[in-house]
């Protein structure tokens, strides 16, 4: 069976296709992080709609993120990613990887659902690029 | 000012260089998981704790783990350390990377001390090798 944070990745890249941020935001947790550019992170939820709005009108509105070669580290309440992050779009000159190594941190909270805190999709390129 | 984690990551530096894991294991969580190699991992403070005796072993009692670059993202009681691990060792063949980019995650437990939880110093290496 599919690790269900997979699933839920999943969604988060249907929403994120459809620019549904509403849905989204419902996979982080309030003070959740997100490295939106290697010199930039914002945090919590009504920052990081507003910048994957501003994402999404970078790439022209064409943005398709999917996932290829996933691993899960998980222990107690807390998961870390490490996953091939594709990013598809209809733009010729990113100044930004379309394929990456990301690193995602999400926990479990009360009710058992996994939500996104630390949303990293540069991993460790952020260091000595 | 420094990070505190940055100075807790040095203080574990220096108990793996003294093969003082007693004292290296009271940094890391009950249930932490700990990245032996990319295609081995093992979890609880006793089987780390073995893992890195066999460690020190491996690199003939002489390993001395030191940080570069680092970059912490913190939310709430989670952290997440992007960290360019650097392994010196009288041994010159070793199989296993001695420069690394590592990811650990941290967590804070309730007396607000940061615990490692999730210790994997091959990072993204671990998809796509």
């Amino acid at each position: 069976m599919e690790h269900e944070l997979k699933e839920i990745i999943k969604k988060c890249d249907t929403a994120i296709r459809q620019e549904d941020f509403d849905t989204l935001m419902n996979y982080y947790t309030d003070d959740a992080v997100l490295v939106v550019k290697p010199d930039m992170i914002v945090r919590g939820k009504e920052k990081i709609k507003t910048a994957f709005i501003a994402i999404a009108e970078y790439f022209n509105n064409s943005i398709a993120p999917s996932q290829g070669e996933m691993i899960i580290l998980e222990t107690g309440d807390t998961a870390l990613v490490i996953s091939q992050t594709i990013l598809s779009a209809d733009k010729k000159d990113s100044e930004y990887s379309m394929e990456r190594k990301a690193t995602y941190v999400f926990k479990k909270d009360i009710s058992g659902r996994w939500l996104c805190a630390i949303d990293n999709s540069y991993g460790t390129d952020l260091i000595s690029r």
